[in-house]
């Protein structure tokens, strides 16, 4: 299958690209680097040592003979994006060219502002680009499992049964998202629901968890593939934070109480769902919606268990409750469907100790590369001027 | 009180600023004057022949005494609508400085973007503006009624109670919008009422039906006054539309069955509904919807209403039933709740036989500025490239 990964340098895209090439898939990648600028703009790094792209490919390349082809844009440029689309002719767009943090959404009005104008503009070319040049492409779009934000009810996979006066529909399941990146996965969403109902598009919108892990199959073959591992306060996701804090036996920094329900997914599990989706397209016009996570967790409970492995290897750290730099529910009842990727075929990895030992041999390895004073909460919700603090220059620090 | 309208040239705008005028609060208006220029990009003109914006306001100087301040400028400019703000310390902000037309917002792809950027990006602007320098304003946000779709359940006012799988909730009503327009105020409903939770803003966002009508009681005043009347298929709204249709004894154009139902509202009772917002400011922190609309009709109700009242001053008009030019349910349940302005006084004008006289009456009083080659649709939500033919120069046509 031709598919066309966009935004596969980055932390998802990069894995995914590579998974699906060693399937057997023609994969090509659109990536504008952006995701490596912000590094630079807040002074952050990725725990492991990222190649550039051109040494990325070659390594694929020798390693397994398989070839990705690369365009090098910013697909809010609708000619550039175009163009890609008219000369790959792919069966499937696997769409993660976002802006992806809510930290980095709310960091300021600049910051917000350029997250949905980014990737709602992102979207929205990519819709009128498939009408155009590619009516029966499929569309695997990455969306967050934050666009439901913590409702008292038990989530659906995009849709639910409302009755009502003692009338039925099947509608939208509402949206509470809580920070504007959440929020402008929530507008892609409503978007991409118009275009398959107006034009006919074929849309797979993954409602993502949080994803853990680094190494995948592909990305483990050789250093110069290696992938992104963010553990800083604003890209870092949780679970990668508190492996790398504990590696350096830094406190684990639980926002507030820590109830704080999330669906998980290992990252070997989000390039197999990728797979999935692409391999049983949704119909013309539809819009399905997959719940793409695997398992559900507090914040205190993964606090416990990368606690309790870090003991085992030696390493004894705190575990710290900060007040929640965010507006959220620190308890809630969260109880979210995830069978659609199931049915067709996902067994998922779950959570356990040798993945999380894992975990932490990967950050002690790179422990000369951690800089500690990424760990902490400097965005916060309530204020609408975040002055982060730049971090001291990396360098220093290794 | 202190009313600051954004958007006070427009349609609803404008009226709704003398009106506040003429009830003693102090109104002070920002605009930059889009809405005369999309005419000219589209080739149309108002039916009524509006003045420029220096004469306005001095018109109404001269006959009330009051003073209506004015500030040119576009609010996706953050500086200048941080800068209006802080000046005019408003006490409410009624935002009207929106693309409101469907069809313009589905002409193209650049139509699509231009309006969702224009709109987002100004109230998201607004948010943080009022955050850092109003926060105790209450914001009034002109919303649409078209953000609820047509669903198989009786609409709520933003809001519904949903019982799932024994648990329940009162969560943010779905919202299935019928064009990149109506997304636009999707994606700022969303925006909003997470502003609300998450800063404390005060907002009142008014999902407003299909608006008829052109003269109040402040713009008939003087004929400097008068106020926009558009017939255009791109920007006239419906029963405008069909006024102006019987005017030149032009086939009313329906669009497909007609069975289309949606909520419709005199203009005269949308400057009383958003003065009755302002009265009664939303608390800290809430985000209320109010759907402000009066009375549900469908289409075709409204061809033949004026068809019976044209015939009866001698305007024998036909009705055409068009392909419909938009992707919707041609005849559809629909019941939209709308209690609570009347629960803060409204007392509705009904659509009448003589408000239907006395639109048929400016219409013919200004018919040599009517060009029929605007009735026609050419804006198609199937297509994705819309050639709109330009009309020819209006100058033609007078």
């Amino acid at each position: 299958m031709r598919i066309l990964v966009l935004g596969g340098d980055g932390y998802c895209g990069w894995a995914t690209a590579l998974y699906l090439s060693k399937k057997g898939h023609a994969v090509s990648i659109a990536d504008n680097y952006v995701r490596r600028q912000w590094d630079h703009e807040l002074g952050a790094q990725t725990l492991t040592p990222i190649r550039p792209m051109a040494q990325r490919l070659a390594a694929w390349r020798d390693l397994t003979g398989e070839e990705i082809s690369m365009h090098v844009g910013d697909i809010t440029d609708h000619e550039f994006l175009s163009g890609v689309i008219q000369e790959e002719r792919p069966e499937a767009v696997v769409h993660f060219a976002e802006q992806r943090s809510a930290p980095y959404s709310m960091i300021d009005r600049k910051h917000a502002v350029s997250t949905q104008v980014n990737n709602v503009v992102g979207t929205l070319n990519l819709l009128f680009a498939l009408k155009e040049f590619a009516p029966d492409c499929h569309l695997v779009k990455l969306g967050t499992m934050g666009e439901y934000g913590t409702p008292n009810i038990d989530i659906e996979e995009g849709y639910i049964n409302i009755e009502h006066n003692g009338r039925r529909d099947l509608l939208p399941f509402p949206k509470q998202p809580g920070s504007f990146y959440h929020l402008s996965k929530v507008h892609d969403s409503h978007n991409i629901a118009f275009a398959c109902r107006i034009w006919g598009i074929r849309a797979t919108d993954l409602h993502q968890g949080v994803v853990y892990g680094t190494l995948t199959e592909e990305t483990a073959l050789s250093e110069a593939l290696i992938n992104r591992f963010d553990y800083d306060e604003v890209f870092g996701t949780v679970l990668n934070r508190f492996c790398v804090q504990a590696a350096v036996k830094h406190p684990l920094t639980v926002y507030g109480k820590g109830g704080q329900t999330r669906g998980y997914i290992d990252i070997r599990d989000t390039v197999r769902c990728i797979e999935l989706a692409c391999l049983s397209p949704a119909g013309r016009g539809e819009c399905r919606v997959f719940n793409q996570f695997t398992e559900q967790f507090t914040v205190l409970q993964l606090a416990h268990m990368v606690h309790d492995v870090a003991r085992k290897v030696g390493l004894n750290v705190a575990i710290d409750h900060l007040p929640d730099p965010r507006v959220e529910l620190e308890e809630h009842y969260y109880n979210a469907k995830h069978s659609k990727l199931a049915d067709l075929g996902l067994q998922p990895h779950l959570l356990s100790d040798s993945l999380l030992d894992s975990l932490l041999n990967i950050s002690v390895q790179y422990s000369d590369r951690i800089d500690a004073g990424l760990f902490m909460p400097q965005v916060n919700w309530r204020s609408h001027r975040n002055e982060r603090k730049q971090a001291a220059p990396v360098a220093a620090a290794v």
